[in-house]
């Protein structure tokens, strides 16, 4: 494995559960029932595990959101055309997207990060330059990118979470832009997972039946084509992927490295989650899934994984929209955690001895 | 039907479907594949539907826990004694309680409205003083209130509901409090809806299975006892429910007679919205269930009515938490209908036709 690759993977630590009957202690110590608020106590412990912090802070929010385009889209998988890839990044940078709205809503900041889009962009604000290559190449008849051009975008991606720490960010979230990426994650999860192209293969932004088939057959087409490649967890990333799924994958692997707290967005961003945890399996103490995607196939990686998404509301866009909507939840778990009076503050009297 | 519960229910008309298009033409216009925000676009059309608004608004949200007690306490049905009532209506003015902290996250103000604590309250700010009785009586034994008091609950909750309404709130939730109110709630599902009483008994603020067995049986045998008064709806509510659920039933009216969209919390909550929902079911126009409990027998109940809560948090607490939680998606929802660019604002091609 490449020695830069090997370095960030070595970064990554398991959470500390030292601390986990202290966190337990005090949860059980709010005034309610033990347990009675469910899944936002297991979401302030995990993020305490993931911090080493018994006094979690949670106020600045961040998501990056990374475009590219894929050459995969030639072969008509998409009820949409390419172009609409540099159009919805200039959509996002004017503050119109669905992500804008429900970032704003939740408070986070974004940045539209290009990895691969084809199309040159002007220096514009809240856009972030990191292009690898103007789009990925055509899947179905060789492979997606080289394995040094992977690597460039997966570092990209590590290094836009190591900023985001430096600049005092407490959580982070994933979100993507990409037309016919549906495609490479799909590809991705059926290798990395071991799961039939036809039962997780979706209808992406809206096709047909017919181009549904077509999808799946394009789809097993290029695993087929790239077998030879994809004996390697990063070698099928290089193969079957697209630039944004390696800024993601390192994205993630470089919040883990510095114990940020990252929330995983919905079908595309989840491939880029599960290469980074077959790379490196202590990602998991660092990761919340924010919904399961209604693209047919995500509850089938979602149970795969053994992952309990925190939204269930049939999305099925992407850009980070998802993530947005979970990080209010989490924020909410996280004030639980630290402004909930004591039973002993309160003075409310504690739950009886069963006889 | 007594002619003040009559004019109340007439006052509830269904929403104005005359809209449905517009709006719907309205989310189908905006820059992301048509339905791709799933239940968002459907909570957006619903709130527009029930406020007869196509710019909706939604800036001022409020949240009612209603409180009492109840005579059925003394069967020993619960894991916390009464007292836990009154103390919890202090924690909640002081501002340390669970919904306290989920309703300042949400941007949401707070009213405690006493209806049947058994604690005369001085008066303190953000208390509401509305006490029928101090707390319903036994139920196991006789009605749990007389009609006349469960009108006179049921009418301040319209009241308070057109006093929001009035002071320009655009969403409203629910919430109550009250040791041993999963028995009532219970009771009532049982009888309205038609359910088993084991199948939908559950654990409350955590019994063990002893106490388990003991509710369900005093459930039955309240049923039972009261079964010549639960001949009507209203009959029901009165033999069998507590002041707390009878306030939310008329609160709920109120909402939906002032078409003010209201978010019902978990199990208790529900109860009085299925009271509601029995005596007008042009209420369903507008109610957003909250989220599923984890208190056994509200996805029974959910499944029952044909709702699908927005939330599914394995939450068990009441008090308006779940409802603090989804009126932020909600208020996501009407961001996204109000804040997203078109198509042709953007310049964002659209889908291609399907060959």
């Amino acid at each position: 494995m490449n020695d830069r690759l090997q370095h960030l993977l070595n970064r990554v630590l398991p959470a500390d559960r030292s601390m986990i009957d202290a966190a337990q202690d005090h949860l059980d110590d709010l005034t309610k029932p033990q347990g009675s608020l469910g899944r936002l106590e297991e979401i302030a412990l995990k993020y305490v595990l993931a911090t080493g912090k018994l006094n979690p802070v949670l106020k600045k929010m961040k998501i990056c959101c990374f475009a590219a385009d894929h050459g995969v889209a030639a072969e008509g998988v998409s009820a949409f055309p390419a172009e609409v890839t540099p159009q919805m990044v200039y959509n996002m940078l004017g503050g119109g997207a669905a992500i804008n709205v429900l970032a704003r809503h939740a408070g986070a900041d974004l940045d539209v990060v290009d990895v691969g889009v084809n199309h040159d962009f002007p220096d514009l604000p809240g856009l972030v330059k990191r292009k690898v290559q103007p789009g990925s190449a055509n899947m179905a008849k060789g492979p997606a990118m080289s394995e040094e051009d992977a690597l460039k975008a997966l570092l990209h991606g590590e290094e836009l979470a190591d900023a985001a720490h430096k600049a005092g960010y407490h959580l982070l979230g994933t979100g993507e832009m990409g037309i016919a990426n549906t495609t490479p994650a799909t590809a991705i999860y059926s290798v990395l997972l071991d799961l039939s192209v036809e039962c997780i293969t979706g209808r992406g932004t809206g096709i047909d039946d017919n181009r549904l088939k077509h999808k799946i057959d394009i789809i097993n087409k290029s695993v087929g084509v790239n077998s030879s490649r994809c004996t390697t967890v990063f070698g099928t990333l290089a193969a079957l992927g697209g630039y944004e799924i390696a800024a993601i994958t390192g994205f993630i692997l470089g919040a883990a490295a510095n114990r940020t707290p990252v929330v995983v967005d919905g079908f595309i961003s989840s491939s880029g989650a599960v290469v980074a945890l077959r790379l490196c399996p202590a990602v998991e103490d660092y990761i919340f899934f924010s919904h399961c995607s209604s693209e047919q196939g995500h509850r089938v990686v979602m149970e795969k994984l053994g992952a309990r998404p925190i939204l269930d509301l049939d999305l099925r866009l992407g850009e980070g929209t998802g993530a947005a909507l979970a990080m209010q939840v989490i924020e909410g778990s996280l004030k639980i955690f630290n402004e909930m009076s004591t039973f002993s503050e309160a003075r409310v009297s504690e739950k009886a001895k069963d006889n």
